[in-house]
């Protein structure tokens, strides 16, 4: 850890160990460098982060106060989580959810996609161009499943540079994050067999459990740690669980991450009984922390596990560009892919490719998760601001979801409809569970730069809460 | 029907009736335009067109002749085709079969996908770049399901020119016809149910039922004229059949083609029965007659009828975009959509909406009809030299297929291990059915360029069926 970080440290155990509390004022810059007999610069960078990570707020002319916050994060729900659904089956009204995010009269907090505006890059769009040029008759063939060689290397590398051992051979290039998980799921179920995944769930994955027939076993997960382990070994005594599907880092809907000690025993526990490992990492590359935090795929010994990203949420929305790392699984995915998709945009992945090579991504990354993460912090302010104290937000270190809970007895789907009355989106609690648990929940989507109206909203929503039947 | 194509069907008609045999000498234009009383630049055309279609050879200084051609064209399996397959399974060979057509070392008669240097094209390179600059952080979310606004105006307009009722809210943009068929069979299946389709059928489609766990009835087909009527109301009377997948025009693998009675008896018979038709017309757009042919969802009156089609086989090899026009089941395709591979590539439907209005498709596709009847009718004439007159080949209106059969106890399986050995690749009749019909059959692909590689290869298959064991 280099000062300025060790510094935010600091200051940041002592905001939780209540030394400062939510508005008092932080020593200046100037104070604290002559204590901890640092550099200003130093200082400076340390409280950026602090601010950049939403526990303290610059006001001008001022200096720098402990951020206000909710009083509480929502609470997981251990046990009582451990749901077995025979069949899944997702209501339609997702699909008008999503369809509302396409509405720009509507406020879309309840969109799954990030702030377009976020991936505007002359580079990117020069990349685009440059495949018009390289494109030959033989790319489509060249490019066909497992996908483009460059783009495979470039991947490799960048896992390489994370500390993790993956071969160009064992990434097969998909039409998106949606495409690898359904494919890694083919690739290691039968139709019947039993899924292990998070309670509450990207319905996405819970979509693609009902087409293959698959039984889904829920596990308590949580807010802040993702998934429950004691839980995850008990539906594992239980049930015959083939293959287990999960987020390590910035959960959808959660925001949650596994620490780095639960990862290793997940891997641990699943490797024991031969269960197969559907890592879905598209939000990986979206942390706020110093550092990536590492996959569980580093820890794969065996290769059982299945690592799934994407460039739609970090690069490229709506390019459709994907990836598995699938360790023994990338042929039989090979052919998985070719029978159904045949293969990937070819020109997608051409330009990926040579963006990789000289667009600047980490550049762009690091701009990108800055950005995130004060907006993050921007958002839960206003929430601290306008909503009731009793309502729960959470807290992720990266991706661009807030989840909330409201008092157990009141209803987010009644919300959902109130507020899409007054032209505010909200992601409702029942679109991420096939149970009940989570109908006083909802997800926001806190990747919008802010402005009056969505300050508006904010207050609006804080309105219709306070009127909701508790 | 213009004079040159009323004289071109008159000299088929002698050719057919054995006015002309095989070798002799067509009277000259001149001598021709005298008898007809048409002018000499009418004649050239006709006969122009009837070598285009491989009826007739030009040999310079000299005239035109009846071209030889193979004794007799493939028999259909009435009846003995009926087949019901609990569980669809297609062999792993399959994909080293695809496999193979990507070794540049290997002639690639087995491949599926047309000769690529066919879609080399400056004013498509020119709307890809065109893409980079009208590409804006909004074109994502503006070209999710259904798609590209523009792009789906174009198709229905094409559908307007070629007599076709199909509004631009009924199709949906798909990462090409295998995603359409893939999401239609869901939209009107259910896992179990009985889909009726042709024997033999493309592996895709094959594939598919397997992988929804449908149960294929395999319908006879006839070479020339397509799926057996009789067979299918067979069927539709044995069996509770929910949906019939077919492809109306130049079918994969044998070329053949509904005629326009047929296409009437077959929508009649569907719709009596309430049973969905996925009509599959990915090659509908080679035609090598003088119009397009009208696709059964022409005749659609219910909204029964899925039209599942692409740009892959006709101008944009790689790109990924295709469409299906649904009628009344579009929004439950683009719910499946969004929750399977959330969209199409959003650059590739600007590309292809973009070079639909500047690109001039149709100018493309008269060469591209042209130039596979050139390259078809070379084929066959080389397969006519060289194959021992037992071996049957097929004469389809369009595609770029051409499918043989070898005498009943020869096993197109030991062809391909051999061929293959020898550096050809074939496609061998196992790949097209889940029973044993066709194992002394395979499909060759003659969309490519002929030159001596390609005479050599088949002198070399010549060989290698004359050393079959009968």
């Amino acid at each position: 850890m280099t000062k300025y970080e060790q510094l935010a440290q600091q200051i940041r155990e002592q905001i939780q160990n209540r030394v400062w509390r939510a508005g008092d004022k932080l020593p200046s810059l100037r104070e604290s460098g002559k204590r901890a007999g640092l550099s200003l610069m130093t200082v400076v960078q340390s409280y950026q982060l602090l601010e950049s990570q939403g526990w303290i707020v610059a006001r001008p002319q001022s200096g720098y106060y402990v951020a206000a916050r909710p009083q509480a994060l929502p609470q997981a729900r251990r046990g009582e989580d451990l749901l077995l659904s025979e069949q899944v089956d997702i209501n339609a009204f997702i699909f008008d959810v999503l369809q509302a995010s396409k509405d720009p009269a509507i406020v879309p907090f309840g969109s799954a996609f990030p702030d377009a505006t976020l991936f505007m890059q002359p580079k990117l769009a020069r990349a685009l161009s440059s495949v018009a040029r390289k494109f030959t008759p033989h790319s489509s063939l060249a490019n066909l499943p497992p996908g483009n060689d460059a783009l495979r290397r470039h991947i490799a590398q960048r896992y390489a540079l994370s500390g993790m051992q993956v071969g160009p051979d064992e990434i097969v290039i998909t039409a998106g994050a949606m495409e690898s998980l359904s494919l890694s799921l083919q690739a290691v179920t039968q139709q019947g067999d039993y899924v292990a995944i998070e309670s509450p769930a990207f319905y996405g994955a819970l979509q693609t459990l009902e087409r293959l027939r698959l039984k889904a076993v829920a596990i308590a997960t949580h807010p802040q740690y993702g998934i429950d382990l004691d839980s995850l070994q008990q539906a594992l005594e239980q049930y015959p669980i083939k293959a287990c599907w999960l987020m390590t880092h910035f959960q959808n809907p959660l925001g949650a991450s596994l620490p780095e000690a639960n990862k290793k025993r997940l891997v641990t526990i699943l490797r024991e009984r031969q269960v197969s490992l559907i890592e879905d990492d598209v939000y990986g590359e979206l942390y706020f922390s110093a550092e990536r935090p590492l996959p569980a795929k580093a820890l794969d010994s065996g290769g059982q596990i299945l690592h799934c990203s994407s460039f739609s949420k970090s690069l490229a929305p709506g390019f459709r560009v994907g990836w598995v790392a699938a360790g023994r699984y990338a042929p039989q995915i090979q052919r998985l892919q070719l029978m159904s998709t045949v293969s990937t945009s070819v020109p997608m992945q051409m330009a990926i490719a040579d963006y990789l090579l000289h667009g600047g991504y980490d550049t762009h990354l690091r701009r990108l998760r800055r950005v995130l993460a004060q907006r993050q912090s921007v958002m839960r302010q206003a929430i601290a601001n306008h909503f009731q104290p009793t309502v729960k937000v959470s807290q992720p270190d990266g991706g661009y979801f807030l989840w909330l809970e409201l008092a157990a007895t009141q209803s987010s789907m009644e919300l959902y409809h109130h507020a899409l009355a007054k032209g505010i989106s909200i992601a409702p609690g029942r679109m991420f569970t096939t149970g009940n648990h989570f109908n006083h929940c909802f997800r926001l989507n806190a990747s919008f730069e802010w402005n009056d109206r969505l300050e508006e909203a904010i207050k609006t929503l804080a309105k219709l809460i306070r009127a909701l039947p508790q």
